[in-house]
């Protein structure tokens, strides 16, 4: 097997759980949150300056890398890690999300997705063999089999076909995986916001045997409550023994929250993206450091945060940067998210070791407020 | 005094000067390349990556600072330095070369220059008193004199009438400026490509005894040739104990030519903004590195580089960033070039420690050919 599971200690307040996963490229720890680096770059950011943040793994997109610059020169360049210069490890998705999400046009077969580059409107296909082939070729420690994303809302019946096909194609992703000993391949849970869907699709793909199981198609316009009903019917199905990854969450009250339920993995573009809008995550909730009253602030970002754009720079400079473009501008804001949400697990982690993540729970999301 | 210009050593080959300036801010050596943070900010570099490419002074803009933050709140913060987080030397500019090159609809009178901002378009006025008054606001450890900067080509009576009103210019600068003990006056010589007008410009700007004296008004698309012959009828003229400033030249023939002929200081925007437009400066020449036919090449943009972007990154995985606009790519285009030009510096200076500063010259040029 290509990674492995650590199951640590669980939390007696919340049952959250504690871990490791070892994979080729050394381990991280869980729960974790993965930034996403989309183009193979995790926007803004060096790989350097993602370890400074404590990055200890990071996502990429399938669907970008094979338009942009081809599945091929990543894997002549020594797969994502040789091209990027990353030694940690790398998770790729499958590119299902971006078709359905991006890609125009689509016409979506049991064979797999015709779709329309948003880039150039060029016609693309990907069936499961195509999402193997390209993830094997881009050689991260994790890659995701080729689902099937449906939006929200979206009914029973239709929920009920696309799981039934996911799974399919779950199936078919295991035969055509050809680098098992490097490469871990996850299934991903899909059935909507219907329990029953969920319940079916978890016991389906529980019979494929994958290394990890990955909670697909939340996150995506449902509510809150909705989302932590389907992973309370979902998670407990799951085996003890491999990683859980809840796909496209990364909301500080999701993250924690997730964790309660039983998940270990966790990636989210929000902390980079709100961060090029010039809003920043802090102690004491949102901040639009971008907004005219922080002209002349001449206080950190946040100042109960030791990263490096906190501890060197003002608000006022910052607000500066983003009005006039500049670069180092998105740098900084995106560097103190990044830091904000990895330094947010850090503490999830350690109130799992102290058996009190309920506690954290409240007094975080309380003096946040519904902020986020 | 605010600076003081110690003069090491000249070369014997050439003549030109090994030297150190030392401001508020700590000393920087000569022959010096500033790179230019027009904004408050060297575009995509943060003060420590400026510091690991070894700038010991960097040159912002006061036209552009004062549109945007305004320099109220430059001085409110501390100044350029605490604005930026910036502890070493800062020079910058009087507004004068971009209100004749980006505001739009001047109109030029004795009094000043009434402009509109390429920003919003509303109208602005700037004087040598409001030069002195924004300079002392931003606070640089050295500042300039409010000129007329003249296109090229411009007929001798307007260039002499030019260089007159600066003349005067320069002088009430000199009476307007309010902090002498930690900010040093310069002046700027001008005269476009005409001896006799160059001789008269400096010749009247020595009365006015100036720390330091720029020469401004070359680089705007006159031929090399006029540029050397303007320079080796002015800067004879000029004190052996004030430090002399090329203004607005970058590209490394001009910066080697300029130190032999006596200059210690230069400026330009050439290796950011041509980074930015995904072109390198290596030992081997200009390098296009944006062009598809690096889309394969794994090799470090410069081999002979020992910079963080040369020791990292291929050539492939930078052209994938620029090509996706991705900002790690400027960001690694812009600190390769900054430590090239640096680093030539640098190569400069030890040429004249060892009296070699032709040869230098020759073995440099002679390897790149006219690619600059």
């Amino acid at each position: 097997m290509a990674i492995r599971y650590e199951l640590i200690k669980k939390c007696k307040q919340t049952g959250a759980r504690l871990g490791r996963v070892h994979t080729p490229h050394g381990s991280f720890d869980t729960p974790a949150f993965m930034p996403v680096g989309t183009q193979a770059s995790v926007k803004g950011m060096s790989p350097d300056e993602l370890k400074k943040v404590d990055a200890q793994i990071i996502l990429s997109n399938t669907y970008h890398l094979m338009l942009r610059p081809g599945s091929d020169i990543v894997r002549e360049s020594g797969g994502l890690h040789g091209f990027m210069n990353w030694d940690r490890p790398v998770l790729t998705d499958s590119g299902g999300f971006q078709v359905f999400s991006l890609g125009g046009l689509r016409s979506i077969k049991e064979e797999g997705v015709t779709f329309k580059s948003h880039v150039d409107g060029s016609k693309h296909f990907i069936s499961p063999e195509v999402a193997m082939q390209i993830q094997n070729d881009l050689g991260a420690d994790i890659i995701m089999a080729f689902d099937e994303c449906i939006p929200y809302p979206c009914g029973h019946d239709y929920a009920k076909k696309s799981l039934e096909r996911t799974t399919r194609w779950a199936e078919r992703c295991k035969q055509a995986h050809k680098n098992t000993e490097k490469q871990a391949l996850f299934g991903i849970v899909q059935g909507g916001v219907y329990k029953d869907l969920r319940v079916q699709s978890a016991n389906e793909l529980l019979e494929l045997d994958f290394p990890g199981y990955a909670i697909g198609g939340l996150s995506v316009g449902e509510p809150a409550e909705d989302m932590y009903a389907m992973l309370e019917c979902t998670v407990p199905l799951l085996p003890e023994d491999r990683p859980r990854y809840l796909m496209g969450v990364g909301s500080p009250d999701y993250l924690i929250e997730g964790a309660i339920r039983g998940i270990d993995m966790f990636d989210c573009v929000l902390p980079t993206r709100i961060g090029r809008n010039g809003t920043v995550m802090t102690s004491r909730g949102r901040l639009i450091v971008r907004d005219a009253k922080y002209a002349r602030d001449f206080s950190p970002m946040d100042p109960e945060c030791g990263c490096y754009a906190c501890t060197n720079f003002t608000r006022a400079y910052i607000r500066h940067l983003l009005k006039v473009n500049e670069v180092l501008g998105i740098r900084l804001t995106t560097w103190h998210n990044l830091s904000f949400l990895l330094n947010l697990m850090k503490n999830v982690r350690k109130a799992i070791i102290e058996d009190r993540l309920g506690d954290f729970r409240n007094s975080f999301l309380g003096t946040m407020g519904k902020k986020w």
